[in-house]
């Protein structure tokens, strides 16, 4: 319903109190009956998180082995397909309301709401639609940003779901899982990848090879056979994308018309405002959380 | 995860079965112990939609109001956006599994899946995820073949529900409501732009002329005060749009070489496949139903 | 709280319509801040059942083989236990509202709510502890007129569910289930106990001999050796007990005093009640659904 | 079922790791298809608790207002009423698991389970019925010990519902919320009868006197008019009961033969048991839980 109905309107706001009859006191007005369909509301099931949990929302691509193929993903790693997904991110975390953190990795994205958030009346359904549909909106209104060379061939679906963590320590280990996944998945395929693109390894003799190998034996396999430091590979990469809100200074210009004065007059005006920036660091051990206590803190 | 890892994709296959361990059995060859933060899986909850119910996912545009006025949609009805919603919804039924119908009006779209569906086991957040995101993306993907001299300026979010109806009965009853709505919204709406448009009047002044008033009032005030027969207003205004699947005849031009003969001919074949296609009939009545004794056929 | 506090009964009216303030207008009047720990009701979950839909509690003695050994049940049925359980069933029936009928065998019984009913707002905990605590209490109320000889060691505990069913084709195979449990059970522990009973096995040996057997075998063996012919036994413990609603004549005598008269004379009345009774027969097939039309039937 | 049947108890064993198979593969034996029937198992839905939370189980006399006029309960309190629940309160805790204390007031009483428990894999309907049931059985099992001179009528329910708390914090509130209601509730129905009882005021003229009325007034009332110091009231009804486990020291006699000797000997032996006993103290200030820091510690 997009006209300007202020009957509608006012029906609207009515229902912040009464979302039982939403859009509908208009309908009193018509041939149909109210009642008759109305009834069929009661089949609307609560889900609402507990109160006082942080509400994590978690992303992933659907198919995107297969979009990768189609839309000729660098292998492991595609830094145009992880810095689209970061600017979504970036327009959820703006766009939406009472998100603190969101961390992402290969083709997920999870976000955090604070714990108190009181968005939708918490209700699960609309944070995860809300994100998932935002999310997959910006995927393709950016995609031309990132992907210069190569147009998107179809619209993509991102499947969701939400999880809600009682305390700190789950939650900092919820992100510590993400995290340690990314590691883990990022050091077997760069190795996997080396054998086969460097080595002409087919992809079962590359897996055949690394079968019962530990982080060590991979870490070293890099190391002798390509000359490769595994820790030098990008931060990105090896421990994905953490997006957290910062104070950002900016300096705007500005046409101000000055008193006693007939023109306008273009000044540098400083302001500072608050924005989600991307860090690509260990969010596992202790020194993030200490260094942004601010993201854990109970503002309610 | 979107590079060819196959032990990976066999940790995948293993999770139809034991979904506990989906993707780290991976996690068994890497440094960082698997049971340490693993745990955290345990606060996901179950949101299985009750077995052999009727899945309805509904979304609405965020916010579009908003939407409607950046981007200069006519009022009460713009085409072009209606459109634009039919064809995202053409690409859900066409991308997802299971689904037997949508019916969409204004910026809302009701998709309903089969009974028997046990796509993704019937999980809710990932019936309504897929379906949110899968039209976002559409809509951004799409909106130049609508819009052909608005640019987008932004990518909008859906919210989405679902709801799930035990019975045929509850089902129409449910696409029955929506449609009632449709009616009445469009019927005010309709007048309410008319005595704004024709008749100069503000919105404050068209809103007090009709409150109050009945349909066949504002069916009086069409007809005797701008000569206009609402009835004869485009059923899509009037009906919405509802989409089901429909074996179409598809004539294709073919390149192929007969036996003995040394070039290839082009021949024309002619296939039957099946797509979904807009009507914008009534589905408050009988008719329908008697009709497409199909939609609601229990084919398990 | 029992006692008459008007100002309460007042506050559980209100309830009705704003069940956020039950109990709790009376705080206004306290020394303590209403507000200060209110906020706790927040955490109370929804655990409404999906509308028009038949709702199943199916309650289970707690360790009732421990239970039943300490208390020298007979075995493989003991009619006393039986029949005690059946006379808590009729309570739980009389007593709580909506119960259209309820099925029972072996320690568990099933009760099953009307469709439509809107006991407690059709709030799954209130369904399953009502009967669950209405069922237990009477266990031990009605004991004494059951088991004469035997004495009530400490109170049993059952534990319960709600189960929801769309259709009355999905709950007569609920129904169904149970009923096949009873027959398949029946059978094995009838032949398991004649074997140890009669022809002195020990129970491993009764139960290696029983393995791999269909039930034609065990009618084989019950009939060949035992000279039992399984249809004869009794119906209670080859079908379980069936409670449903019946009108029952009854003829009271009542003191009444004619006009004219000086004294009471006593006369006899018949009226007629609505009773929850017990049958033991076959509600797998179709005969007994025809025969009872109106416990399917939707009065709303 | 009750009888010793191996093979049942073998599939119960299963059932752990497989609970879908719970009880039936025995059927295979059986002349039924297992499958015609089994399917409506897919229609229980999961009611886990969220983990890591501390989950409150609360029960409420159904219709106690009734059953305390039926059975003469003193008014305002009724200490044997209130001894008894408090006797089923420790029935509960002692044959069910993993209850760290209980709360009650009135005809209600609160049960909390650790935060870790896993007892019945957390899920909410087996908490609650369990519950339900063992303190309804226990409420009719243990009515003589304490009203020796009024039979027990009939059979009471009590309804139950689940509440699941994140924190420490919001636990103690909960707390503090039930034990703020008992003194308020207490309070005002000291002085309402009073009024009653001693002054012969009707119910509506005491609820009329009491109207508005604060915390000092009400404490004024009793003092001025009936020189009672609302403070030197019985701590069970101004603050309710609290169950906690503490280490008991028992002597017990036993028999025991020295070695050398050929007679018994009767000698006491101490021992250390642990034991739900009642306090009548203050829980909504930090003593309780600083003498008491062992409830709310995480022992896993």
């Amino acid at each position: 319903m997009w006209t300007i109905n202020t009957a509608i309107v006012a029906s609207r706001v009515v229902s912040a109190v009464a979302p039982s009859c939403r859009r509908f006191s208009v309908i009193s007005r018509g041939v149909m009956a109210k009642s008759k369909f109305e009834y069929v509301r009661d089949f609307e099931m609560d889900d609402t998180c507990l109160a006082h949990c942080w509400v994590v929302v978690r992303l992933d691509g659907r198919n995107f082995h297969r979009f990768a193929e189609k839309h000729n993903f660098t292998k492991p790693n595609d830094s145009r397909a992880l810095e689209l997904m970061t600017r979504c991110a970036q327009t959820v975390m703006t766009q939406l309301e009472d998100i603190v953190m969101a961390y992402g990795q290969s083709d997920e994205y999870s976000f955090i709401f604070k714990r108190k958030s009181n968005w939708f009346r918490r209700r699960a359904s609309k944070f995860m639609t809300n994100v998932a549909s935002q999310f997959a909106s910006s995927y393709v209104f950016y995609w031309k940003d990132y992907f210069k060379d190569q147009d998107l061939l179809y619209p993509p679906a991102f499947d969701g779901r939400v999880v809600v963590y009682p305390s700190n320590q789950t939650l900092k280990d919820y992100l510590s899982w993400r995290q340690a996944d990314c590691h883990i998945n990022n050091l077997y395929n760069t190795v996997f990848w080396m054998l086969i693109q460097r080595s002409k390894l087919t992809p079962a003799q590359a897996q055949e090879r690394l079968q019962g190998t530990l982080a060590a034996d991979k870490n070293e396999i890099l190391f002798s056979e390509y000359n490769v430091n595994y820790n030098n590979e990008p931060p990105m990469f090896r421990k994905g994308t953490v997006m957290i809100w910062k104070k950002i200074k900016e300096v705007i210009s500005k046409e101000i018309q000055l008193p006693g004065e007939t023109e306008e007059k273009t000044v540098e005006v400083a302001r500072t405002r608050t924005k989600p920036v991307a860090l690509h660091c260990d969010i596992i051990g202790d020194a993030f959380w200490k260094e942004h206590p601010e993201i854990l803190e109970d503002d309610s």
